[in-house]
């Protein structure tokens, strides 16, 4: 099955039942991201969300990083950061054009139905950050060097970091003190604050933690796993008034499953359960 | 005066002036909820708000647990999770009902006008965070056992948990991490990311922290604290532009209190003040 | 230079390049604030947001405190905490328009484009929090005492605090167990909930952190650091779609500046760079 | 079965198949409030809204107005406008809850699962326009006498009609020329800017109208009609996206019925259908 | 050029300078949609919108009618109405995926960066008005027939017209008169709420108009017709300081436009300007 | 009294008791706008809004037009549309920081506690629009000649229009019509669509009008009329929910005014009553 997920600089293999691990691998590089690559990230995480036999996914990288970030040659190739051939209007429209699908790129770990979970290890810079922060859950390890690097290339993160960091962190001290700096920063420092909820020792410990995470995710129903991840990322962006309704009108169809009898049954019988595809 | 409250399944005293204690009372099924107790306790909490006498409110559970959470044979045995008989809409616009008519009870914790601080020992499952994130300080013991159980039972989790964590808990990886898995947690990894703000040795040393800040915020004047919860609660879910309007606006009549001359002077003269009745 | 910030009750000085150091200066009264004072900080900061030569801004305070808070004695002689004159609306009304006003002064830390890093030491109550709240980073000292002082006063904090603790401390019960009890707090505290991202050993060690943080924020592009603030303040208030388009619409324009490609070729070729002011 | 709704000053009616008349009846005081009537009301259209033989509703009034507002000489007798007993600060705490209690009662209407329909004639002042802005659909009669009165006797309108009027008529200039001045205006006025959709000659034949747009909404799918009612609702507070999602969620259970293919049917068919209660 | 947009079911011309014009093409079923043609349109708009030939855009529909709406026989064919197979929560997450993507395709009208007028003739019924209302000018025709007709097959309409609605037209009570009914109305009624702006005589002189139109903006600077979109889009979302805050961010990149020159120039030379492709 | 309000390019008199009267007056250029003007305009309508003498407020314009907009000659001749001294991105925010403050100087109308009614005849380009789109109430003549001429000269409008159109006239199709073609309309379509509320017959008709309607409001209480505005315009903005919460927190202080005991029993007298001064 795995082979459906043949994308270019992208390893896809299937653990353990229902999960799906995602690696990175344009280790040469550090797996520095060039266009086509968020591409195919995007078109991956598109199918793994509504492939039926999916039901978690660990996103790492090959090699000896997460990834170095945007590869800044290849984008200094590119037309991105030409001087404009009409006037700055249009050129700003052709660059906000692009942006944009850059974005919507890296939001498909965030609309993915299937929780996404991140391991982060060696270097983690720029694109590292903006990506993780659209996965559900962020492992990293001892040796992790985080930066939000993107005001040392003159610019300001523009692919989610700066919009998913004030939401995903409660320290807004801290998170202007890495953003504003470029400074590297560790584990220790990254876990304290909230950015990764578990520090794993290497990056093998990592990779099995998360992957021990994403097989008791995938034991459970799919059902409920689609509308925890749902409501959370909603209630995240909403007042908790707005929350409640919404999550009152989802659950109007919701609790409508098979799984909650089984869930229940299988508790107090002490079994597991297999749950139905969705 | 506590007899005004006798609600079955609720105990409620009077531990010290202007300081109401409700204990959740129903220790041999570890505190676990069925409907009739979900409407005690809205009701309860909705005379303790406009109750001149209360000033502040400490939240615990009888017995060995806050609460193991929903009733699950209760809820089985109610119509709930039965199929339904018409069609789906149908039993969708029935469940939409229970399940915002169920929110509404928890909300009341919210809108109680006086603060509610709320002491979690033992099991705290499912239910007990729904109901403690609708409180405002949190207080948990070292044996505290929680968990975000629903996931467990094939749902995700509705009747405030979900809504409420993401503006609770500054660490989205952490939150999904206990939301999606169900797994238990303890006082120190809830207290590393912020569910509690303190944690005491054991239910005793909790209830008297609890009991000690209650008095201290029941000794303020009630229009400080009223307006404080007030702010901090709308501020919550708004933008910070909207909050100073909405601050300037409440603050325009508040200040016009003898509390504030009263306070002033009391500072300077080192004398305890009595602030008239709310 | 300097001298164009004279300023009663603020020293203002040039300690590197592009960074400036605002000091309050009214140590004989632990810098408590009376109107003037807020008014001349709204002022200076409105300068400094505009001053080409300014990068990045450091504000702490001479002597024993950080600031003791509002100046209680002169509040209290003018006429906010009169009674009305006529009746309670026109009272009201007057009120309202002074408290606005006092929070705009207050409000201009926030919109000044410069990083603003606030050390606060010794004694920071009420306002002090109110102003640094404000700021981008905070750092205290290991003798800093914090109180959200306002209850003790008789009033609900409204010139700030309760609006933009919310969004900068991600501890809900935390935020509230300090703002109801006014209890003062260290620096430990402040620490472990994200209130202050560093603790420096006293008050000029902390100066040296926040003076070698402006001076490297105020190393990179200004362009890259106006984008990083702006849209992370943006953000905090809004859902992550509308930072997403927000921030492609920004760099639109901003990213048609020198300093990407500057900072890009200095990057490579390990060479600091000089950018052009904005 | 309309004896369930016996309320004093309200006469509830069933004049055709699913359709109630609720008759507000003090037509000795042109249907001037007192306070029990606004609870009646609120506690009328509760039931209304869970009552599955009542699928639309038509409010009107009895005598010679549809209501003259508030009973002033009731209000006056009682304590809201009474002078604060202890201070200024405490009297605005009990006005806020007198203040969200009545509005909670008139916005039942349009919480009501059922749309309603309103009726207005002659005079139609102050609360007239508050409760009619909460219905649906509004009709009037060529004798309707409209003003937003509340500016005459000295306050803002604070039971809806400012809320509502923007989000319900598109004409700013307009809606600010009639608040402001309270000047009277007539049907053809009403009529030309979308505060009422129909204008009849006269009452009877408005009625006619109202309990013929009734009994066509109660032919209809009760689950198409809901849906209706609280996604327009929904959307008019709310940006289109956010509505669009909110509709895919709410349909995502409500498209489950057996009314689409009951609809589908009897239209090929040319046929009448019953649909099952909700 | 017009060939790139070839789509079954739509014709693509050019009819002038600048100007593209869609014709929905199934005119012996009165143009109603199935799947593939919400899909062809999607495609063809999201093209449109990035050709620099394009600078305004024509909707229209061939034949009697401009869409008779969903085919409801092809709907019923395909598996949307067909009961669950597993249980209503997953039938739910289907349909959720469904209306979504149904959702998305319409909505390429509204993203398309160039303006997209609509004529609407003959029967424009239930999707007619989804799609419209994604489109920025609405012409209709004598004979043109509108119905919300959605709940006449037993369902809330979901691909756009509530959500739009209460942002397009100010008249409430005539929205949800026509919404909760599904009465058929015309083109005096349309005009009186503002559904549509302007009424042509029949077909061909709407067509005329619509295409005059067109031409004129055409004919302007593109910079500030696509800004000018953009931000009456975005402002009718959002608060007023909200969309004053957007709109200085857009211009700071869109005023560095030659087309201001240029045009400044033109009018006070009194000649036309060739604008430069955007 | 009226000298106090000198400012070059603006007459202001007190034609009636509360009523002051602010007439442009640059008639030789068509009332044609420079920097100057707008910063003026500003200044005045900031001493208005808390002058306690004035109570409504008439904004026209000298000689044969209300304003022809922007002086395009004296905008060409300063250093907005000059070409980027150093990079675009430096270019964009000195524009940013342009029109923020520019925007600011326009919403002084709006903010202006009074109520401020705008008389627009004659000429009506551009700004004329920006600038009564802050006004509350816009009356305009038989000979009035609008556009939202913006689009000709090759930019979108930024100081307000597209921000303040789609929450003032509710008719979507319209709004785009003329802001995309730059269209000159007229007044009776003005009427029609909501723009304005009324038409007078020449610009001594409509000046009646407007002063006549000052006098209306200026003899209400103050309390009620600067409620009315301000709820309003915060309401327009927001949800119905939040809309209402705000009106009970912000009647909680204004309801204790005498006005309210002033105005009913001079109601029930059949006299006219002064209020006191706000």
């Amino acid at each position: 099955m795995a082979e459906a997920y043949n994308y270019e600089f992208f390893n896809v293999s299937i653990p353990s039942e229902h999960v799906a691990h995602v690696e990175i691998n344009r280790p040469e590089k550090l797996n520095a991201f060039k266009e086509v690559m968020w591409h195919n990230l995007s078109a991956l995480f598109d199918k793994l969300s509504v492939d039926p036999n999916i039901r978690a996914v660990v996103l790492s990288g090959a090699g000896r990083a997460f990834t170095a970030g945007l590869d800044v040659q290849a984008a200094s190739e590119g037309g991105t950061f030409a001087p404009p051939t009409v006037d700055g209007a249009r050129k700003a429209n052709e660059l906000r054009r692009h942006i944009l699908e850059f974005q919507d790129c890296i939001t498909s770990l965030e609309k993915c139905e299937k929780p996404v979970i991140c391991v982060l290890h060696g270097i983690s810079f720029g694109l590292a950050l903006d990506m993780s922060l659209s996965c559900d859950v962020r492992i990293s390890t001892q040796d992790t060097k985080f930066s939000v690097k993107e005001v040392d290339i003159g610019l300001a993160a523009d692919i989610g970091t700066l919009s998913r960091l004030p939401h995903a962190v409660g320290n807004m001290s801290w998170i202007k003190d890495v953003a504003l700096s470029a400074r590297v920063f560790g584990s220790d420092e990254a876990l304290r604050v909230g950015l990764v909820s578990r520090v794993a020792a290497d990056k093998s410990a990592a990779m099995k933690e998360a992957l021990d995470l994403a097989s008791l995710i995938a034991s459970k129903s799919p059902v409920a796993v689609l509308g925890t991840k749902e409501i959370l990322n909603y209630s995240r962006d909403k007042t908790v008034a707005e929350g409640l309704n919404y999550t009152a009108v989802w659950n109007a169809a919701m609790l409508q499953t098979e799984d909650v009898k089984e869930a229940m049954l299988s508790g107090m019988q002490k079994r597991a359960v297999k749950f139905a595809k969705l």
